[in-house]
């Protein structure tokens, strides 16, 4: 049977419960997904110019190829030997600089950092987290009351453990050296050791994607890593939604900005939508958290989630993935540069390789943001055929981060469309 | 390439770090699996007696059909509209007890009950959990500190938040109807409320399965739900290993056990391998929970999840893997009895369904363990190409638990060289 919209809606409150969230308030019944498109059950074609989990495609056919192999071949734990999670596990470690050469293998990036934040209170004996007042970074009971947006009122109570700190901001509050980021971490970490609970480490996406990722020039990071090292504690990189390639100039964003941390976690489109994630880090962090805990995850690192996030790096590596990234990226900059031009609503324009986007504001002066207008584009977007979606403090932010083989075609389809909905809107309705 | 064992150990220490357990000192390097069966890099052949993760059997072809459709179709998260979460929470929920109506999916168990327990705080608003003194209820920061066996030193601290009581065991220390069970958790509730934590939930795999799969009737957990109930706690049953007809004489050993939970955890068996887990509630419980915490999971319920799921209830149900567990259980139990009778080794036989084992000892008046003994007979079995486990607090009762497809044939390879093997083991070498 077909549900109708209405239908979904009603059983999903029923069985799911309320408050699970949707795209848009007419949210779309999706039914068929390849490359960078999605269908609807009414045959509709969307651009899917949002989804970062399909990272190198809805339904790759490598990696639908490999899951059917392997899943057809043989799936178990990792308490018998297998080669998959060897082999895959030398490879992405062979993308990072050297100190980062051991993994653990979870199923969600959630669990990922929830084991890095541990690892960090084993190396340190201490348990004070610093991270952005504008970030997530999961949802267990642990890493749920590192989030600021979406505070939990429940996860036995250890939102003592957490500070933040003011979200880096390029286009109302510019830091061009990191400096003063880099300050602002230093005083939390002063205001944990004060408190007697002590710095453990800092946890942040190194492209800062959920906070609206700040135009910052490379090895932006470098300021803030040696604050954090100076004071002992451990540097964890996020790189869930800035890594495998999306900012187009390196495989990871951490290297982009001049640094290599103690912990690099890792989850969506490592599997490409199969759940998969990772903590990789170094020798010796890894040999204390094991040693302080015998951590077993049935079906962390089973042989089919390790070949589909093998297929993920094969693909791409074959199919130049990054470096598509970078020029369809640079391409797309400069069409949003032109419409920026032509609209004074758009306030800033940002990204780097396939994660892009424009504030858009009532005016330059006071840069006052333009919600309300976003979420009319957004949906006009949306019946347009076209899936795009909004963050930032003041929502108010496009946020574009389409599937990596994203084209020079999609983005013009994406931009005379863009074009054409923003001529059409009013900025006061 | 293919590397030798050595070379495997080697490499999972380097990648993976020190104290990655494995079954066997000299473990196996599994290369296939289809069915009951495994098969190892150099073509051997193994009974697979232990793996609960491959309910319907390795490599099951309706399960491996479902996950391959649904991969090259779609696979995204639930923010957009899918039938597939709705129908598989609507046939979930079918099997349950009404007040069981809805549910959050997750990527594993361990996701599931760090849930769980947060929905107790919630209900509640207290935080105080009780556990047996022998189970295992997951990896996360917080559920991790329920396990007395792995005790981890990391985990942000919430030790305090847990007590526990002493596992039941049926063979050393008779409980027939529950209410010494009853009677100590009554006792930890009261702990709980003087210590001012105040009491939130008990949390019990309802056969006991880490603990031992004690002998204990059907009903025996009602003294206890009383107990939890008149306290205003709630009662969390988890299914990961004992569900999805495990038992043989019901879906869930909650009923089995005569009561009906609050909340279900589940995971293993549920896709058959594929990482899926969830948690079952009612909708009071859901909606308090989810008032105090938006919970997304990316991956969580996605079309593929659901689909390796719904094929596991399907296959279960058009194949009557339940009423197999049941005949092939008995007729195992009376092999093992068969053993028993010959071998004073046995000290006690135990299960249901298709878990059932058997409590090695030195002498039958003071049941010293004979652990060592177990051990060598597992390791001969597995030299002899049969799969099986051993646990208990002393680690010598012997744990079998195969694929739900496990047949009479199979049972009778296992216990025909079970037999030889236990004639051929000296008890002290």
């Amino acid at each position: 049977m077909t549900r109708t919209t209405q239908q979904l809606l009603a059983d999903r409150n029923r069985l799911l419960g309320p408050n699970v969230s949707t795209f848009y308030d007419d949210p779309i019944h999706v039914v068929k997904g390849e490359g960078v498109w999605l269908w609807d059950a009414d045959g509709r074609k969307y651009l899917d110019c949002y989804n970062n989990v399909p990272h190198v495609g809805h339904c790759n056919e490598r990696v639908v190829e490999a899951i059917c192999r392997q899943a057809s071949t043989l799936n178990t734990h990792t308490r018998y030997l297998h080669e998959g999670i060897l082999d895959y596990v030398e490879r992405l470690t062979s993308t990072l600089d050297g100190a980062l050469d051991t993994a653990v293998m979870t199923c969600t990036g959630s669990e990922a950092n929830d084991i890095a934040l541990r690892m960090a209170e084993g190396m340190t004996g201490k348990r004070g987290i610093i991270a952005t007042d504008a970030t997530y970074h999961g949802n267990t009971s642990l890493v749920s009351q590192l989030s600021q947006s979406n505070v939990p009122t429940v996860g036995f109570g250890l939102r003592q453990y957490f500070r933040f700190v003011e979200a880096p901001d390029s286009y109302r509050n510019p830091d061009p050296d990191g400096t003063k980021f880099a300050a602002s971490v230093s005083e939390q970490i002063a205001a944990h050791e004060e408190s007697g609970t002590g710095f453990a480490a800092l946890v942040i996406c190194p492209y800062f994607l959920n906070e609206g990722f700040p135009d910052h020039p490379d090895g932006w990071l470098k300021p803030v890593a040696e604050v954090v090292r100076k004071a002992g504690g451990l540097l964890i990189c996020d790189e869930v939604q800035s890594g495998f390639g999306r900012t187009g100039t390196h495989m990871w964003a951490h290297q982009k900005m001049g640094i290599v941390p103690d912990i690099m976690t890792l989850g969506k489109p490592m599997g490409n939508g199969h759940p998969v994630g990772a903590v990789v880090t170094n020798t010796d962090i890894l040999a204390t958290f094991r040693k302080g805990y015998r951590y077993f995850n049935t079906f962390g690192g089973n042989p089919v989630s390790c070949a589909a996030a093998m297929a993920v790096l094969e693909e791409l590596q074959e199919k130049n993935l990054v470096d598509n990234a970078k020029t369809v990226g640079a391409y797309a900059r400069s069409r949003l540069d032109q419409l920026a031009s032509k609209y004074s609503v758009i306030g800033n324009t940002r990204g780097s390789g396939l994660v892009f986007g424009a504030e858009m504001v009532l005016n330059h002066d006071d840069k006052s943001p333009a919600s309300e207008f976003t979420d009319r584009v957004i949906n006009a977007m949306r019946h347009r055929g076209i899936i795009l979606s909004k963050l930032g403090r003041h929502k108010n932010t496009l946020k574009i981060r389409p599937p990596m083989p994203f084209s020079i075609e999609n983005a013009d389809l994406l931009f005379d469309t863009l074009d054409d909905v923003l001529a059409k809107t009013p900025v006061t309705p």
